[in-house]
């Protein structure tokens, strides 16, 4: 039997979970729980290191407590780069921690350059290293976010780096944040700048549809109305979304539905903060409180953004049959 | 007397050299000399740590050749990420040589990113670490560019940055790679998008001038014709100018000195691999083509594009007077 492409894969863990949620561990050091942090303190004192491997621990508990609830995490590198070479080694021992609990990995890096940098860009992240005589084949992600802004020779690169090691993308085609009508707005011909970029990228991704009839060539969705995912699920019919910008940032299950197509697939519905640190939560019950059990809450928070997703797609008519 | 901020400080290395060029380290390892290859190889083998180590040596000679000639350098972070934490500290060596031997350091990793995200890019590359308890204040680049597609919540949390730390940045305006028309030209109002970038960026820089008249909020300008370079010029009298573009790329010394202002200043001109691999060229005389001298070959290299930009400012009357 064919290996299945990284898409397929993808889904199949989303089918596997019954559940479409991205987890984004973007670890913050002032709330990582104490305990954690007293031990790296002790371990490696007050330096980048400690600061690091106490991030590291924090992943490796909710890895080991959301793996077999969620078919993916998204891993935001700033949290990582924050911390220099120690912040880099802890986002390649989280990317492969993951990997073995058999989790899909977005790289959330928004990289962005041309022609011949985009291309190391593309290496650095979803390819091969090139080394004094070969080249290193090492464990990554098996999706990076890009930002478009310089055009077809800033995606381009990245799309050939995918071709040829089995990886994908989310492009950056809309977001949700209050700036984002400033310049992702302005006309393109007849049309809004976004609407322009989600035009040129399902022309790159319906030349690499998969299995289930989506491309490895995803975007990044956080549309700010109904109507507006609505037109970009019908321009992108075979791109997947990543779709930020639920619960802590505003959005209901019923705004994202709405990124779905009809069939209940085609949207991966991130949260980041509001699940890793949902034991800071007032509303977490008692019981998890406890910063020692944080995992524990995150995984609680999980079911109940699963359970509000899953009757929002019902509400919808878009709940898969098998799920 | 009071410190200089970072862009006076740059204006004073600039004229020091009488020099408005910033050379790009951008190393890759296929074209790193021979014997800096062989040396690393020998120390740390055929790994990541080997890589990044040759390239290492690559720059610490160029360093030290062209400090002299130069005012700064800019640093491709690409290269850097490439290897992973070896290369981050590879990158964090060479910007502390390279402050060390008085020069400014551009930090071109082009990060985006909204609201508490961006801040903390913004940490990791101009600003301080928090560590478990408190904060560490390490040793990073003078300047950084960024992407503004995601508008002001991906650019105020970098300015605020920057005026808590004396940094500066360079923000993607207008570039001059052939996809750059696909999405920079859409229509604003009634104005092509990177003109209205321009506006904003001029709006924030104009609050924050220096005492040469010039603010530490700089933008990237690899303007495609001398008119809209001209016209750039103008909507930002306040904004200092990174120009990519030049030699390789295409871009002449007649046309870049549209970039700066009446009184000579106002641009810092970029070349990269046509500075850094000069060695390779066939034009650059059989003494320079001892891979082992490789940074004589640079040397020489920085002092013809000098001349070719002075006689161009000199030509169209921009020429400053101490140079």
């Amino acid at each position: 039997m064919e290996k299945k492409s990284v898409i397929d894969r993808l889904i199949q863990n989303i089918d596997e979970k019954s559940c479409p949620i991205v987890v984004g561990l973007d670890p913050v050091i002032s709330r990582i729980p104490g305990h954690l942090k007293d031990k790296a303190l002790e371990k490696f004192g007050n330096t980048r290191q400690g600061a690091a491997e106490a991030l590291f621990q924090f992943n490796r508990e909710l890895i080991q407590e959301l793996h077999t609830l969620i078919p993916a995490i998204k891993l935001q590198m700033a949290c990582y780069e924050l911390y220099g070479s120690y912040g880099i080694s802890v986002f390649e021992r989280t990317v492969a921690l993951a990997q073995q609990h058999g989790l899909s990995v977005i790289d959330d890096s928004k990289r962005n350059d041309i022609g011949n940098t985009a291309q190391i860009y593309a290496q650095s992240h979803i390819g091969k290293t090139p080394l004094i005589e070969g080249e290193a084949e090492l464990d990554k992600a098996e999706f990076l976010t890009i930002n478009p802004f310089l055009g077809s020779d800033s995606i381009d690169p990245f799309v050939n780096e995918c071709d040829k090691n089995d990886k994908g993308l989310f492009v950056l085609v809309r977001t949700s944040n209050p700036s984002s009508e400033q310049y992702q707005t302005a006309q393109s011909g007849d049309k809004p700048l976004f609407h322009q970029i989600a035009l040129d990228l399902e022309k790159i991704s319906s030349q690499r549809i998969g299995n289930q009839g989506f491309s490895n060539i995803g975007a990044v969705v956080g549309a700010r109305w109904d109507k507006e995912a609505h037109e970009l699920r019908n321009l992108m019919p075979s791109v997947y979304f990543l779709v930020p910008g639920f619960g802590a940032q505003g959005a209901t299950a019923d705004q994202v539905s709405t990124s779905f197509n009809k069939n209940g697939y085609g949207a991966l519905i991130n949260s980041s903060r509001g699940i890793i640190f949902a034991y800071e939560s007032k509303d977490s019950g008692k019981s998890f409180q406890d910063p020692e059990n944080f995992a524990s809450a995150s995984a609680k928070a999980v079911i109940e953004m699963r359970d509000s997703l899953l009757k929002a797609l019902s509400k919808n008519s878009k709940l898969p049959e098998q799920w």
